[in-house]
């Protein structure tokens, strides 16, 4: 199977929305990636809760929802999650993870973890049989527009090997940040599956999102 | 003068914004009402700085800027503020409000004091040099929807008469929750100048944005 | 109406709870007392809600709940309210205190704002309409056996007067913190309604819990 | 030696705490675990040193004190600790583990570390030389009555691995959720050393506290 | 009796201390003035109760120590306090403000509460008799070099009214915060009695300290 | 090359800092260690970027910054920081520890981790590439004057392994904590580089701090 797509809408043309989504399902994106943040997990906000039940009523394409948050258990019930969405926390942002993976589990969604750059792979040992995805970050959260940090890409090989080597092959790697073309098809040789595409790949000022999001397909195919 | 509108872009039909935009354009609203949660201020998500300037590009109506957050004088960098701009810090969100209102002085936007219910109106003493507004929050903040607590209507009467014996009878007084057609119109005459205007108001499913703009603005007058 | 007696149950006897109860109850007290603590608020740890539902078992004793936590408004879903219940939240523990005594209402029980001694009365200038009882802590909180603040018996005369001023005269008063019975019968004549009764009046080691109390009561008709 | 028995005073009848006490005793119990809870750490609240000192005069089962609590180090003053005790902290708690275990030393109490179910193992490499007991957290903490983690026995095996290769096989493993006759078999088999005894093994309503107790003992000899 | 002067020992030159404080001890000055932040309540850091002891052996003068902390409670007991200094805690930083004025009452150093420029006089009302000292920030607090917010004159004159029609005269009035010469005569005239005196007034590069604060006294006679 | 030598500023004899630099000068020493500490991170307060920026004007000598503080991120442009100059924060203090990491190279400083005496050298996995030093502190961070964590030793040697293993010799260690003549001479022989010299070393009352320092370089050679 092709890696997948997850186009960011926090780098959606808000003008119109619609348009916007129409584009992305005739490309057949995977996932629309929702980022929330609470300006204390990262320094600066985004979306919420009433702006995606508003997109969900645009769309069918799963969200792939990345909890850019503190406590995101405490969280969780003012999110409207659908079986088949992803639900991404972040491996820092909470001390009872294991519960926390549990209750996304509860709702029928796919269950995420996410890593920082700094963070390293093992702090997953105890909970790989409660998740199916790993998204590694390949910037520190917070901003879009950022540059790779180089030594992400490394990370993704050793997390394939890691996950080989501990009998958990089947759970999936998402990357995030500056996913660019060419940066994709690295990262989709170390291993990534999913690939979150913003602004340096498929969101570009007056070109066309729909040429665009096919192009990056071929990068990670 | 009037009473003043500042419609909540939170409550707007996202599907194509730029047809909401163009509407209260039309419809000749003051103020486009933008709300920033924090997760931790109130217990909800929202909106943020790409989306602000999203919106910008299309419209020059200025902006209402309501941070419901902790600490603001460590987020105002991130905004966008332009002079004619309304930025609103919650009283209780930082211990150092004079300075904070100072650093929103300085980008040239007009400053805003919010209090909510249960905070008394005697908090205002020793900054009543630097403000332009006080927002009386009519509700709890923190969700669309919500019921009016009662005392709030007499509290904008006392705030009133608070501003005018003190000599600062030029503040304005904003009101934000639960402002229905009637609600107004007892806030109007409670004192109110400027109206946050949402689902109780001016957006309502299926029913005609400009109009609703239109009979709400009749209320207060 | 004489005044009512509230047992602090943190300082029970803990050997034989089901003896310390009956003695109470034939003693004709009117609430047990319960002060749940959060390390945080203050620097201490007491009783919780598994402990609370135990001794419901045991009783039809009303509780009078003392909350000396953070944000309770989080924490009110875990604990077993009933309608005839004090539930007491501190006006220095939440910024959404109108929310929270809302939240207290809807259970039926009796809504009830504490403040520290070094508190003042006019915080209490925007929430008058919601709420029933107002407890004075006559020590600061945290522990058993400490001193009388003395300046809070003048306090409690000020609240006293301000309550009929604004023409509140049906809000109770509660007193909390070295209530022996010569300062009970000080903090009645300045106007207080509801005594906290701990080991500084009715438990006292190897005297007789119910000879106490009724000896106590003498103090505050 | 047989498994020791650790029963959990929360769990207990609080209707008559002696007899309670005594049934332990009879039955040779080991410890008695008491939960400290600050809401915040975990989301719930138990019990506190006043409760604690309470219970030492009626026994001299030694205390098995588990701080669920953020910055344990803060608050070791406020417990009357003994040397038999055990007193564990979590890793998750705080940044300042190696001193906080020394303080613990110093007391002449038994130093544990707990781990929620996410924590691997790894974070206790460099302080195996200051522990005796390593808590192996069978649910996630915070609430009696939970479902056994599956993971978590795999992670007493492991650990158990871990502390032999080490050099560290004297330190003791203690499992603590969901403890129930069945499982604790199976963790004893793992490697378990200390059964914290819940409301899922020795404390059943209406069946007999010293009956079950003896019953117990046999799954983990 | 006149204006009395506590120089700031953050803005001395650090290159020859012993020198410095020997033309303060010429110069008379009353108190040294100590800044202590912690990068939470002030967004800055300053000295701490090791230099202080440093200083400690090289003069008598008494300090006035500036705790610009939160939860100052918890730390007064690193600071080596001395009969006759002054200790100040914000009234911002604390919600066990009593407790934390009778803790510094028994160490028999002079007790004092700071107000932020935005915090209103009447957060006082109830402590007027634990303390001996307000101190009103006449700037923000946390740097040095600040311009004077203009109504913290006013506010002077309101709290001396407001001290004296309380029967609290005998308290004393601290001002800090671009305390110029000039600054100092208008603050004199509107009331205060105690002059945090740093880099606008004595403390001036390539000039000579004992002379500048001489001519300073003359402003606060 | 033999170790390399960073007094700590803050164990200096304030009276006359200039003569206690010369002599550092004199004798040599590679920089001169500043410790930050915020009252969260570590229970205590020491110096600040006022007295830093004072030092700088006293000498040449380049600082080796160690950030005791929480969210190291958010206070770095508050210090002036020169090429050349070590900067130090802790895994344990942000969640961004890349990111932080890439602002100090961003200053031209030499980049360097902290570990406290509990702190896994695994967590350095993915930042490794990032890092010039890796400070191991020896002592549990606060205090000055503490007794050496004996099992801190063995960690030097390991890490020493651990970066020789992964391709990373170039990075130095330094250490932190009781660094005496005799601790440094076995420090030296497990692999460390940097050595923070304090009360226990070169900062002794009525001896010569030139001396000292000599004698001192002659453990670490």
């Amino acid at each position: 199977m092709g890696g997948r797509i997850s186009p960011s809408i926090m780098c959606a043309d808000f003008r119109n929305l619609e348009t916007t989504i129409r584009a992305l399902e005739r490309a057949r994106v995977d996932y629309l990636h929702v980022d929330i943040m609470d300006g204390s997990f990262v320094p600066n906000f985004t979306l919420g809760p009433d702006f995606m039940n508003s997109v969900r009523e645009m769309t069918d394409i799963p969200f792939d929802i990345h909890l850019m948050i503190n406590r995101p258990e405490d969280f969780l019930p003012i999110f409207t999650i659908r079986p088949g969405d992803i639900v991404t926390v972040h491996q820092e942002a909470t001390i009872h993870l294991q519960r926390t993976l549990q209750r996304i589990r509860d709702t029928g969604a796919k269950v995420s973890v996410a890593l920082n750059p700094a963070t390293p792979i093992y702090t997953l040992d105890d909970i790989l049989d409660d998740i199916d995805i790993v998204l590694i970050m390949t910037v520190n959260p917070g901003f879009a527009g950022q540059k790779l940090v180089p030594a992400t890409l490394g990370k993704i090989q050793k997390l394939k090997q890691y996950l080989q080597q501990s009998g958990h092959s089947h759970i999936e790697i998402e990357v995030d940040g500056n996913v660019s073309c060419e940066n994709a098809q690295k990262m989709r040789l170390a291993g990534a599956d999913i690939f979150v595409a913003g602004t340096s790949s498929i969101f570009k000022k007056d070109q066309d999102l729909y040429e665009l999001t096919e192009k990056f397909r071929e990068y990670i195919t």
